[in-house]
């Protein structure tokens, strides 16, 4: 049935908050960095497909070609032309305003040469700027400098230095181990060990380019306590994403005896994305006080099949614990798209429960701002931050 | 598309057998009371967060206010307040007897205080009674009385005189330990030496107050084999339920091994709620003759989105192999919207499939009411059961 | 909304390739016989129900009973009457013919005796035929004569013998094993001494009429490294089947490090079935340029309801990247059914997020002719394969 149109036309008005997103892309790219970037797989295309034919692709030719002047559904070549008469800047102007994001909540731990930095960001476009501190990045940057020693110390005055900037934190454990960690807090003797494990292989000069890259086991859970103790938000990658993971261990169920562990501290534990155990994460934010999930990267990457995505995040899910997010990284079409098929979806979703009789017709339009923009202004104190 | 009418009046006419239920409120509750009924979490309501704003919420306002005499999407505060003016007894009457349900299969083992008892239930309802015996319940009833070296007998023989009344028993593993249990039968020496485990801890007086609880994995997988002795119906707590559990380890499937251990016993398993695991409990319920399985639980609290996961719970699922429940527990609103809910989804489903060409349109109402109805009435040998 | 008339036009005329099925039933069957091959149980029917009430049952009814004459939702018994009237092979050829099937590429490996021949499809049917050899069948047909010392060589011979004909290789380690192996190549002592303890039971003489068995993981793993080494796809399957599998053991995820061991080998690997994992198949084709998958078997055993699988098949998978089987085995019914549900399905939901707005409108019939065709022409290297 068709989407309500005024609840449709309230779904496209609300200023949202997009809790987890990164910048848009720096540089002008060719066809094949692009259809590299519209995909989370980091191999190269299969000789004989595209990109385009995809949810996502598809998403691009239908909703993204009007911004530039073409019609929906346009080609890919006609798309890639007309792309390619746009500076990168003007491309990110064009579908980050388009957006309607009010406040972009910003994970800067990530790629940051090839997009626009959270300075840019906040100078060049309407929307406020916060930033996401990624613990695995910071980690790095402390441990260049430290030793097996000191590293906790450091490490521990760092988070509590950025504290004081940082809208929140975020962990990537499931990339660089796996949601089956050991859920306690491990000792002073135990980083220390890890440190050493971590820190001794590192050469004394000859190597000081290779970057340093924790994926001990120790230290990723170490950090997820070091960070809640601050009481601000932490997210947590969950679920789908590139093939770097294994996504049997990031299931976010997972996490539950790590969940009890950190329910005391008084930080919200935001899981992003969960696709395809979104249910398994609407479970945890019911029955878990501090528990927050979105389906962030799924939404983009199911395109025209994300209604039924977003219906089943909102089975168990209490409306106070869902959040919207992009997770857009790079293409600009990212951060508009993630926008635009929220809205839609959740729209064409609640549409359907009123038009069923489900669903009190006055509350809909409450919920999907709650969902959209209120429950992530509650619970990362958005409000009054740098008021305007 | 809108729900066939003729089939909608049929769904709303079936008498059904809530095969997995339990008493209503004894007493009146504070909204406080009701909205911690309102949700498997056992933890505070967050701040600034309210139960209402949830699909049991919403479908409180929408299908429970209008038998209250209110309208359908009143208000919470409207809701409570009208509600308020009612006997927690009124109450049960109103919401219960319009579930139109001829049969309660009642679960009596878990928190008799507060709900009305299977005797009250039996007296005041105009539908017939029938108790499931929990096991774990009894088992700690026994043990009150017991050593270790005769708790094996006790129990057994408890099962026995229990099985001259029972219609069939509940076990809650689940909760207490999890699916992946070693499915073997546990030789006696085994038991006694878990009853010791158990009972040698118990102090000889002081804490005679302390209810026994039985969690130790030998003495729980012992309890499904006693009770597939009696081939009588088993009911297992499966899937989604409160933060006691371990939700990754209550998935159906992995009681697979157990299955084919008691295959020959003549037990049927009950495979209850299933949520979000309904579809693996599908494809249990169609390979393994004495499964079956419901998605009770689950239609409650995803309200509104309920018939996708009544759809989905339909598909592998031999329709002689699915059931009704509504594990409705404390507030009557639950009992209600148990079977209003089911009979509006099932409705919907089976009408979406006849409308599309399908299915058999004469075939719908009569499978509907096989689910509803007739597959419990054949499993649990209610047909003459204190026929009136 | 009902479906696109002329998307559904275009997507009952496109010529299918059936990339993994199997022979029409070769003789009758009794109404009992005909039950068994219409569920993936292998127990009795249990007393008191029957397979004509589920998904595959209705949709015999309802799609299959036009083709004897009847009216579309004839009874059991007018159906079956009605079918008893013709010949096995006359219900292959009204079945497999009207199935629009332009190419068949079947699995020769299981229960040969009681359907056609591959050579007896390729006489009789205006369908091509295309083989693919299963390993394991292969490997037990090898080890008849073969000893511990020289089992290695001899497959790996047969392999290359046989990757002469075979459009590809099948493998059910899934049934035999379970996909949590490990997933690197096997050396030769570890093969010989797998093939000792395997062929070292076998006894001399009296049991020869015992067909040998392989179920060790190391020579069932070996096998999938030695199908990879020719090049050519590789089937597995995955997910729901007989009630032989643990199904938590069959989730394709579990193969992700095997997935990593051989990308580099150039062989595509053939996700079958996945159902109720088709989401997490639908991951590992967009991030690993080899992976491919279907939803077979899920879409004849969900009939009415498998339009939500075909929908979630779509969220994540390339559209390069997805295939059509039917896995129908025996029953010829299966076989038509298996190609008009999936054509039925993906028209219905490619023709809402059309109407939605969400899809080019222009696109979808290509899309499904990429999925129900070109995909497998391309993988297997179908065209010009014995070119009419």
């Amino acid at each position: 049935m068709p989407t309500d149109p005024s609840l449709l036309a309230a779904a496209m008005d609300v200023p949202l908050v997009d809790h987890h997103v990164h910048g848009p892309l720096a540089h002008d790219v060719t066809r094949r960095e692009l259809e590299m970037l519209l995909t989370e797989s980091d191999r190269e295309i299969p000789a004989g497909t595209t990109v385009f034919d995809s949810q996502v692709g598809f998403a691009v030719r239908q909703h993204c070609a009007p911004l530039l002047g073409l019609p929906a559904g346009a080609s890919p070549e006609d798309y890639l032309a007309r792309r390619s008469e746009h500076t990168a800047a003007q491309l990110a102007h064009i579908f980050l305003e388009r957006a309607g994001v009010s406040d972009w909540v910003v994970d800067t731990g990530f790629g940051t040469d090839a997009i626009w930095s959270l300075e840019r960001m906040d100078a060049e476009l309407s929307g406020r700027t916060h930033e996401i501190v990624r613990l695995e990045a910071l980690l790095e940057e402390v441990a260049a400098g430290a030793s097996a020693a000191d590293l906790q110390e450091r490490f521990e005055a760092a988070v509590k230095h950025a504290a004081q900037h940082a809208a929140g934190w975020k962990s990537i454990i499931a990339y660089r181990y796996g949601f089956d960690f050991d859920p306690a807090r491990p000792g002073a003797c135990e980083i220390r060990e890890a440190a050493q494990r971590w820190l001794g292989g590192r050469s004394s000069d000859a190597e000081d380019d290779v970057p340093l890259r924790v994926d001990d086991p120790v230290l990723l859970r170490w950090l997820l306590h070091v960070a809640c103790d601050t009481g601000l938000p932490v997210q947590l990658h969950s679920g789908y994403g590139d093939p770097d993971l294994d996504l049997h261990r990031c299931d976010p169920l997972l996490l539950t005896n790590w969940l009890r562990e950190v329910e005391h501290t008084g930080s919200s534990i935001m899981l992003l994305h969960c696709y395809p155990f979104h249910r398994h994460a609407g479970y945890l934010a019911q029955v878990f006080p501090h528990v927050y999930c979105d389906v962030g990267l799924g939404i983009n990457y199911s395109g025209a099949a994300c209604r039924q995505i977003v219906s089943e995040s909102m089975e168990l899910t209490p409306f106070s614990k869902l959040l919207f997010s992009s997770d857009a990284w790079g293409p600009p079409e990212l951060h508009y798209l993630g926008s635009l098929l929220w809205r839609r979806a959740t729209a064409a979703v609640m549409s359907e429960w009123v038009e069923n009789g489900d669903w009190p017709a006055a509350e809909a339009a409450r919920i999907l701002r709650m969902v959209g923009r209120d429950n992530a202004v509650r619970v990362y104190g958005l409000e009054g931050v740098r008021a305007e």
